[in-house]
């Protein structure tokens, strides 16, 4: 115990000390995880004078009005310390009633055990899974410095604000941290300013026997501005701070020397106080401690008082409110824009982009690789989509991402619509979360599919938090070719399926891709994937009426006179190989329906009358056919139908020769539709 | 070009120099490259001088043996350059002849576009997903200095190897090149040597625009040596060598300044010699410019002679067989036993000790949580599995794998046989491969379920490369509770069934969770996933019959008398409520069978008649029930079949009640009983 304490009672009131502010977050805590007998209290105990610092004399925010397009961000990237930030967002002053924190950690609380995104009552983000706050927070800073870069003009920065970062020992092992962290020294975001937890510990034990980097020479390294600071000492805490803002070109990192549980009279700097109550005994001993009277979930109202920041938020706001009034006279069309684009509403002429983008599709004749195609209609929506912020994990040439006109965002010139993220797909995807929950942009990013394992929990919190990203997944099946098994995908497009609220569309031709990428800009509740082929493909006649249906995800894309005798279901480049094999069954007699389905999860999506349609119960034998596991076609086809996969790992060689090897022919699928119709005749 | 090149032909043929030798490599890989039409001739000839000093001066490795087990290990990070390493296994005399790299990239070729992990000549791991090939070297050189505390003595160092890694830029963007560095400068592993190519070009151009990291500082601050020097200087490669060789405690990087292309005319320092065929004209100006006149893949027999690394192989293996005779002379039980370790044989009264540990599963009575079932498991095997090696990432008392009597390594004290790897989900997984594949060790690890996320590619990899490592995964369901949907998995389970050649076991109660250790344990052609939960289940009563069946996968838990009108089928902590449900319906008259599926891709692998017996065509009324998505399960009940699982994210409370708020209760499992039989009738 590094300060003195003091009791917060008596008459009159002696103003708080920021001591006494900052123990209202620790005994909040401790009492909130006591309560449920199950939580966090270790990290919120260390962390709660930076937070009481960096709340009460920096952070810009209006609590009544926590979608403010100006505000700071702040992200708990340590979100088990959850309780931290309830603590704060209920002291000054957001819609999160002391109820809510009583009930911390159960069903139907707003305090959930991780701080889950939720902007009406100020949190910018889901975080738990380490690291990736710190990831989305460098998209948070380069959201900020893009637009303001192409919004703010002279004597008015109507784009100006700082995000803040707090972190823990294990967002800094984890691999995440590293991709990040150099992206963003790289692209000098200079308004990032990220707080370091260094207490010591974590959850096995005393961290030095694991994790013995010296991290302030690490951020140098990136060329991060670095400071470290006793993190219990308000003074240095807002010294430190200070100079983080005062240092413009590099983003900071404020290493904070912490103990955790601070404030627990034996479990203090231990294990112990992460990730459990304290217990009634020591519980007890903390608030003797610190000092602390009042009961339980109740706070004084002179300490209540004093965090309010309700006022000072209204002003905050008030005062950019004007500015952006100057702004609107000055600049009436940005502004205009400017409000488009952070309401995320398309611009006007959206639809006949796409329309456009969707004749330019169909107009195309020749074999051409489904990347190639998506190439192409970026080049027709990217200029037409300011919002539109592109980039690949190093794999530009071959994602064909870089749309024509493009402006590749560097180190020196941050007014562009395209970034180098380099060789780092998880620190990317991640980052493209913070672009889209900061507002203003559309991200999408490449890699090749199989890649799409390094990002994997990055699409999964991007779809728990309904977040418009669009990955661009190229090399999407053995069909790749020679870079074999390693590169070759087999069960990631069943595996990246699974994933709930998440759009996966594999388009067939540059038909169905200008439909994928008109779904993946107007899709505002999740993420899309687009899955491409690295090979050619050809292009797939459709009457009218396909083609109306593509954007429902499945569609009958070639039919029989009367009752399908089979139906067979297939994606992307396999779709021209399906219909060679049904219309060689269909000329021997047979009655064949060929159904292209580039999403299932759309196709879920309709109505049952549109599925049945599609797939009439009544025909019973189906084929499904693509270049990846079986496992989950088995619910289109049912127990007696026939699923042409790959369930193992695919080789190095030509891609048409790799196809032909494990089966992807018309031979194959024709064989397999005959053999469906002998075991539904039986 | 920085040395003087001179014609390599004449009579008499004079000594080639270093540069000569080195030539070879690159004029291989262009050429293969170029007859391909396909790969990558940048790294290989940037690195040539590289690889030649180091093989040639250093590396400890006989081409007649490639398993002999006290070789150098030599790892290609960046797996792309792929023909550097097949030059070198050519020419220094591995059985990979020239047929197979005129072959290079055409299916049936050993010298496939990345290395595929192949002893029979000299592979030792497969890479190319960037960054992995460096956590499989820190595990190989932790394997070596685990071993060597075992097992050598003095005077007698029979584990005395170096590890040797070979990458680039894009590995070291890559988030777990910290993970995995960092760790291996905690652990003081210095026989790890890993030179870094810094060239300063990856696939999207310049990568200063995006990495502009101090590499040689970054390293420092993980506690490494570093050094800089020029790549393409052969006296500056072996003055670093030397250097990294003497320092014996920390690891060693060895920044290489080099350029992309070496000997390339034009395109020498560009991305355009990373990933595509210099082609015809570039081809042979680099041969004009190098003074190579032998058609491609032809080696003048001077060169070879001087590359060849047979006669000094044997030599140096002949030596360590003469200290191993020493070794076996003065501690002959020793010797047996690391013998028997190498040869990945268990220990002959390994049966004695699964059967003593399932006999311990079978007396347990009280409810337990599986974590703790195999906790209780691993205090019984460990002590009597010396080459079982645990650890966890930062999760050791959730995950309950620190077994009773286990010794934890730390940085001063390798010898022992559990690891803290910290927050490092990815790095964890991948050093585990390395530890795998050196020999000598079978290595499990921990985390939550759905952080295997983090590590998937890692999983991926050690499945493509049948290795026996063991991930113990808890925290399995969103039974886990209280933590909330980031850390509750939905799609984890079926998602990870779908990675070929990876065998995931779910056990339901502690008999379960022992036949799924001794099956991890014995299962030596590929990962297990050993997946647990965090709260109690009830121990299940089973007959012999069913207690026999448990190791294949998928058996009858509880029957009825005659043919069952309806099968149940559940896996780990569902299998109680199921149970629970089946009784109720069995009680009201009704023919059902429960089949507990504690490994559906064990069940699989069974001969068609066991899988008839335990789930008859006939039967088609059908209910599945697990706390995951539904996705694969319709593949065992059935397109009119129930499955009762969940295809939406969790939410944070008590475990008991957000099970039972998604369905997942006996009266749910009840009614789709009911509703499935009514469904079949039809």
């Amino acid at each position: 115990m590094r300060a003195p304490n003091r009791p917060v009672y008596g008459y009159p009131p002696p103003m708080p000390t920021r001591r006494e502010l900052a123990n209202v977050l620790r005994v909040l805590a401790m009492d909130a995880v006591q309560q449920a007998n199950s939580g966090h209290p270790g990290a919120p105990m260390g962390m709660a004078d930076i937070a009481e610092v960096l709340w009460h004399d920096f952070l810009k925010h209006n609590p009544a009005n926590p979608r403010w397009w100006d505000r700071d961000r702040f992200i708990l990237s340590n979100g088990h310390a959850s309780m931290l930030l309830y603590g704060l967002l209920n002291l000054t002053g957001y819609p999160l009633g002391m109820d809510e924190i009583r009930n911390f950690r159960q069903l139907g609380s707003r305090c959930a055990g991780h701080p889950e995104h939720d902007l009406s009552i100020g949190i910018e983000t889901t975080t738990g899974p380490l690291g990736q706050g710190v990831a989305n927070g460098v998209g948070f800073a380069l959201a900020e410095k893009l637009l303001a870069a192409q919004f703010n003009q002279p004597e008015m920065p109507i784009v100006d604000h700082h995000t803040w970062v707090f972190c823990g020992d294990g967002c800094l092992m984890e691999g995440i941290s590293h991709e990040a962290c150099s992206l963003a020294g790289t692209l000098k975001l200079g308004k990032l300013i990220m707080f370091y937890d260094d207490n010591g510990i974590s959850i096995d034990g005393e961290v030095r026997g694991w994790f013995a980097d010296d991290t302030p020479k690490r951020f140098e390294a990136y060329g991060w501005h670095v400071q470290t600071i006793d993190g219990l000492d308000d003074a240095a805490i807002a010294r430190a701070i200070r100079a983080a803002q005062a240092e413009g070109e590099r983003p900071s990192l404020i290493n904070c020397k912490t103990i955790i549980g601070w404030g627990a009279p034996t479990k203090a700097g231990t294990a112990a106080t992460h990730g459990e109550a304290l217990g009634v005994e020591e519980v007890a001993g903390a608030r003797k401690k610190l000092g602390w009277t009042a009961p339980p979930f109740e706070v004084p109202s002179e300490l209540r008082a004093a965090w309010n920041h309700e006022k000072a938020g209204r002003a905050a706001e008030a005062r950019w409110q004007q500015l952006f009034g100057r702004y609107r006279n000055a600049h009436p069309a940005l502004a205009t824009e400017f409000e488009r684009r952070m309401r995320a509403e398309l611009p006007a002429n959206w639809p006949d982009t796409a329309r456009a983008a969707l004749a330019a599709g169909q107009a195309v004749t020749a074999s051409q690789a489904t990347r190639q195609s998506s190439q192409a209609m970026l080049n027709l929506i990217g200029p037409a989509l300011p919002e539109l912020f592109g980039g690949s994990a190093d794999l530009t040439p071959s994602n064909n991402t870089l749309f024509k006109g493009a402006r590749v965002v560097t180190p020196q010139d941050v007014e562009g619509d395209y970034l180098h993220y380099g060789v780092r797909e998880f620190g990317m995807s991640a980052a493209m979360t913070g672009i889209a929950l900061h507002g203003g942009f559309i991200p999408y990013g490449g890699t090749f599919l199989t890649f799409s394992d390094y990002a994997r929990n990055a699409l999964r919190m991007a779809s728990l938090m309904h977040q418009r990203v669009i990955l661009v997944y190229t090399h999407d099946s053995i069909g790749l070719g020679e870079d074999g098994p390693t590169h070759q995908p087999i069960e990631q497009l069943n595996s990246l399926r699974l994933i709930p609220n998440l759009t996966l569309w594999r388009p067939a031709d540059a038909t169905e891709t200008a439909v994928a990428w008109r779904a993946a800009i107007e899709h505002d509740t999740g993420p899309t994937l687009v899955v491409l082929t690295r090979q050619g493909v050809p292009q797939q006649a459709r009457d009218a009426a396909a083609l109306a249906a593509v954007s429902r995800g499945g569609y009958v894309l070639a039919d029989c006179q009367g009752v399908p005798q089979c139906i067979v279901i297939a994606t992307g480049s396999e779709v021209s190989i399906a219909r060679e094999a049904v219309q060689r069954v269909q000329a021997a007699g047979k009655r064949v329906r060929l159904v292209s389905m580039p999403c299932t999860e759309f196709f879920d999506a309709q109505d049952a009358a549109y599925r049945e349609s599609v797939l009439p119960a009544a025909v019973t034998a189906r084929v499904a056919v693509e270049a990846g596991t079986t496992g989950l076609w088995w619910r289109y086809v049912g127990t007696g139908g026939r699923v042409i996969g790959i369930d193992h790992y695919g080789a190095s060689g030509k891609g048409a020769e790799v196809m032909k090897k494990f089966g992807f022919t018309a031979d194959n699928v024709e064989r397999a539709i005959h053999e469906s119709m002998q075991g539904s005749e039986r």
